[in-house]
């Protein structure tokens, strides 16, 4: 089962934006061709990559021409290999002229975020720990970026301040120690994950006896992962995090934490290169 | 000077829209913080960079709360070493922990591509050749993009499809040639430039003949470079465009020609790593 | 600390679609009034309530004429007694009139579910078992009701579709039982509450066994709940729901279940009857 | 002829307001079905109600899934029996799904309105008054309310600010009498109806010798109403109001007043409840 | 006491609108000015007129820069002579030149209405007919154009579709008659005025009788419309419509009709020609 | 090939705003028909006219009600004789009245933009000189102003700041003269047509000396402008500008000049009468 897209009203506005910001007043050149004019095309990727972006390609022609064809070969997370045909378009030349730079940027984007995760996940290899995305993302596009991590085959951390609590250590300060800032939490909304940042095992061993139902070990060493672990794994969900590199990704993911996330997914981006080839 | 920035009603919907994507319903985290509580704090920056975002880092705060003050130590376009501060903030502490995430990534983001411009540009050296961007760019973020470029020391093509034209080969073969297309093109919209797209010298010359205002030299080697510069360099501009690298920047630049495109400085991107730092 | 009001653009918004549905292309009666005439003028209550909907009121006021002042004597979630001043304003005419009835439709209603919420909470009684809303809203008004609900002291159950998950009877069905239906649900998300609804103690057996965080317990019997509690109260989080009624609540409570909810608190609503009186 | 329905734009940004509030960024819950996975649901009521949503039932499907069947049983104004089927539905499960709640909220509150009206309309009997509504709604619900009050059989006083005069004591004390205020109200806008509110027969004598089309009879006892009708109620229209219940309605109606208008029968709300069951 | 501006947000929506049409992505040309450069500038009026625009016009450069002083010598209403100051403005430069095409066109249009409706009020001299405007507007303009008509003296038939009734032959024909159109009209709507357009003597007599409380009388000859007043003209309002020139404007108020509508005054303009001038 | 269409998103958002103002909340009158109701009509001209308008007419239409029939009898540009048949309607009665008003405004307004614009165009005859619009446009409506300005044969300066750069007498100050003023302009915007209004020979020598491409000839005499023409003719575009009439078209045309632009096609409007005659 494919991850789930985010709703179609946001991709609709993605694509609206998008097209917005590249269309101004009206495509000037696109103008010099005959209304009716036909043309055939087909996308092909010039790069290994884990593929992404499919329903925003698809909306940004159905928002210039729903009469346009299009033939996918390809779905989101397949992986792709130089020269792949991933789509056969077909239709007026104007639409297809018009739409090719917005719908290539947004594979481009999606499909490099998509194939760094898949880059992380297989550092990490297998085994019980899920690599997990953050808030670090290209602003305004976080649910597709959040969408293309799980194409990738990492995991989605919250999606933003309102669906899960993380107490760091202002809230913490502020409440006057872990305890009853997670108490606090629990007050405020009930129906949410509830997770405390913790920066040694006294904090650790603090957060859990508070009730915390997941802690994020900040720049934990290997040794203190492995400690925090085999004292607390079964009480509640560790998430290491801090400089995870694709070099310390596969001996953090040994240490049996439940979960390891990382910006650097979301917050560089390596474009993949697709082309639009016009038939002859 | 530095460099105009967009329209203010386009930098408060860049920013309205990342905040909606991160806050949506409410942070439930900083409800937890007594409402009057207040906190200073400082941006650093954890690596070389040129800045760039001032104006959107700015505009999340004050849609939060535009009471919060905000201390500048840098401008957009200023060179950055590690550890130097950016900003101090104080003020009251639940929007300052709201704004923080969506705050950095517009920062983190836009010099990046401020910095990757930069980068462009001391690689291309002094002379006479102008490094430009684009239409390859994260999608939404365009207009902000554009700008860093210009921070960055860069400069830019068209913004879109509506305020220049570009032909290439389909609307060439559509109008049944290149001298028809320009001649078209004129007709179809006075105001704006118009270029060709052209792979050899004997289209050069039909572009420079068809009273074309620039022509995009695509995937030209250095010697044809050359010649299209003596031959036609005093009649049109001159675009190279094509696979340029950091490597090869400095002797396309050598060539003569007015401009190098590339669409590598906005279409992937190396975030910078700043930190919101609190005052203990 | 009062509780987190919904983000300022959302009540922005609701107050801008409330006056744009009252004022059309303008007040007809308020421009006979001269432009600069003053007036001054009080809230009051007619009848017993718990008060909410302050930041609305004061929205729409503040969008007709930032210059009129408001003089509170009171906050959400205060007790009002029949005749208690809520507010004394003054300044000019044609804005006060013109929001009148927006304003006070707000209060009017939010206090409405503000203060049944407070009857429901006080029927409970003291104990341990919380009293929760549900997705039965007003449409249009879900945030601003679950800001009443809390008002009055009870507790919001998830937002919306997107902040919990709640696997019913045909997620169940769909994904081949309880056990792979967590699974799956914990697979597809990892920073949310999993809830499952349960129909009988062999359900609810399942739900725990499969690592279930709370189980929604559908009309079960006073007897079925304090057997669930007894049995299963350690290991899982326990809500009872179903025909609770003011009569009903403090048994439901005793059983020792963690929560209790019911959408009558939000779906029906009687508004508390507010009145502005002139000055004379 | 049934009524007219409010615009389909008010429709369909009440349902995607609606729908946004409930999904934000996805039904995580829905998200577990297989993608093609297919349902069928019939909607039943569970009391007595006169039926009112049908188009903002089916625009919450129509937004989700177009391609989703709804077989209707029922119209608008329709007089409902305790489970009689309101609508069977099918197609693909997680649209059915994740429209449930927002679609069964929009007819559960107008039907609440519309069985309310129909009501008061039922007590007020047989004769020549009219039942109004007034301007105390839900905010952001008033054209949806007082479209369902027309399906309750009763009629529309004026839908807001801009459609009518309305001339209160305010109004009348800044121009110096009734005469001077409908004679400013009829220089001030042609094409409306004046209406001026009177608190005595001698206020109405006034208002009738000044040309107002209509009074407004406040809190006048039934004497004095049947008074007002012997001597004003052949040159004007004249609206009695204040303090009307089920059990005055009768006696009002018969003085022989033209309308009676009440708030209370779009203020409050007795949702009406609805249940979606799938099919075995 | 001037007229009734419509609602800020309708301003400040036709503005910006108006705003982003010329801006686009931004002003090219003010971006060359050093970011704070100041300029003074005054707007004169070049030819004779009566003034209307002035919220348009500061609306105008309040989105651009609040801080800009703009010093009045006019109110909407106003008769100018040429050369009359109409404005002084002081302050940064480029927001000034930005938006000096914006706010010079809202008062060359809305100028160039208010004088014609002058013109035509003029026309008709003094008398009891007043002179209305129709609903063919200049497209989205038309909230501030049927402002403008007021400030030249004139008045305001209905907004649009939803305030008031206005039967036609299809409505008649469709209802089986006069009567039971008017009567079908009552019932749909109490509170808006209901008038019907009439081509004779006859039909206006049933529409008398039918209790319309306007008739548009279409195209009659001075006779019929000196007929019309005398038998109809005090129990129903008569409106004079069709072929209205500034010739026979005076001979039809003199028949004692009403009102005399004329579509005229608003679907042609004659732009007002003003002109901002720099200071040395 | 007819001009190009403006967006169609454009096109929907003109008509939407349109509709919006006109509809309110819904047409009162048309409500009287039964919903089923069927109507043919046909849109007439009464005197010669420039077609324009057919997208706006269509979309008013189609936002209404999808179903109606429309059959065109003429294209934009077409040229139009007294009574000829312009589109024939068919279908449901309501919509068709209540888009009726709207669609006219529409036509009756781009009509007349395009009639006026090709009476400029034949008044300035054959030869090489193209006939320009300005900015100075009904707010709101620019971009269908530059259309129907294409429809009626004329050619479209700028559509607003964003797209050419025209620098001014301040520009010009500010930077120290047209050389460095030009100078900066290059640099701030590659991609743009660079134009200097001048008011001299000599300033037209600088100009074209600091690289313009292009010179707003700011009401010469005919004398100079054969001068420029005869001196900098072949080094830089030249437009005259400034107090330009249907009179003196032809001779400022005669003088060689590339282009003559005027305000006066697009400020000021002389609307076309069309009407909607319905079958018997």
């Amino acid at each position: 089962m494919s991850p789930k897209l985010p709703p179609a009203t946001r991709i609709e506005a993605d694509v609206a934006r998008a097209l917005a910001e590249d269309l101004g007043h009206g495509d000037l050149t696109a103008a010099l061709l005959p209304e009716q004019a036909q043309l055939s095309a087909r996308v092909i990727v010039r790069e290994p990559a884990i593929f992404c972006g499919r329903a925003w390609f698809e909306e940004t022609f159905r928002q210039l021409d729903p009469a346009l064809s299009l033939d996918w070969q390809v779905e989101d997370g397949d992986t792709l290999a130089p020269n792949d045909t991933v789509c056969e378009l077909a239709g007026r030349a104007r639409p297809l002229l018009s739409g090719e730079r917005t719908a290539l940027n947004f594979i481009q984007t999606l499909s490099g975020t998509a194939t760094v995760a898949r880059r992380y996940v297989d550092a990490l290899g297998p085994g019980t720990a899920r690599l997990l995305d953050t808030r670090k993302t290209l602003p305004g596009l976080r649910l597709a970026q959040k969408y293309a991590v799980r194409c990738g085959g990492a995991f989605n951390h919250r999606i933003g301040l309102f669906d899960a609590i993380l107490l760091k250590e202002n809230h913490i300060a502020a409440a006057g120690g872990i305890a009853p800032a997670v108490a606090a939490a629990r007050h405020q909304q009930d129906a949410v994950l509830i997770e405390v940042e913790v920066e040694s095992l006294t904090e650790l061993a603090e957060a859990c006896a508070a009730g915390a139902q997941r802690a994020l070990l900040d720049n934990f060493t290997l040794a203190q992962l492995r400690q925090a672990v085999s004292e607390f794994g079964q009480q509640l969900e560790l998430e290491a995090s801090g400089d995870i590199t694709l070099d310390t990704l596969a001996e953090v993911g040994a240490t049996g934490v439940h979960f390891i996330s990382t910006g650097a997914i979301t917050k560089h981006l390596r474009a993949i290169d697709f082309s639009l080839r016009f038939s002859d």
